[in-house]
């Protein structure tokens, strides 16, 4: 999982999967926590992306996502409790326009 | 998650969790691969086990399973393939006795 690419709807490529967070009590993916490797000007900071933006594609074997880079600048930023911090979790689900994973 | 510890029902410590293996399709944990640290001698290789043998506990912050030594042992042999390995994994849920993650 570590490592595989994530591209934009047109096909480019914008970044990868740094590593996964999992909810332990549902065995669900919670957050892909993402490098963007100079994605449009955003440098190699990682940052946690709900798993509802994502989706696998078989054929390229990577991760096609609608992301732009004004949502990931744009997104709550992490609290020191994050991601076991339901506010936190609200707003970042709100913001990224995906329902919560635990609905 | 990696390094989170497994316990026996009845509060043993039995192994701990070196990784989790997931769907990217459904950003489902598939299987938690385990390390079993001399767990009734069995050494310190690692073993699949399906996510539904665990359940998290908050209280002791780590995972609990009915698993024993002659289930582990008695699992099916991963192949090359695996877990790409529609009938692997068919075999493995049998064995353990719990549903397919993806059912």
């Amino acid at each position: 999982m570590t490592g595989t690419d994530v591209y934009a709807n047109d096909g480019a490529k914008i970044g990868h999967i740094d590593h996964m967070m999992i909810d332990k009590q549902s065995g669900k993916v919670a957050y892909a926590v993402m490098g963007f490797g100079g994605f449009l000007g955003m440098g190699e900071d990682h940052h946690p992306v709900p798993w509802g933006k994502l989706r696998y594609d078989t054929v390229k074997q990577g991760f096609i996502t609608d992301l732009t880079e004004e949502e990931v600048k744009g997104a709550p930023p992490r609290s020191a409790e994050w991601p076991a911090d339901p506010d936190w979790e609200r707003r970042t689900h709100a913001h990224y326009g995906v329902p919560l994973y635990w609905a």
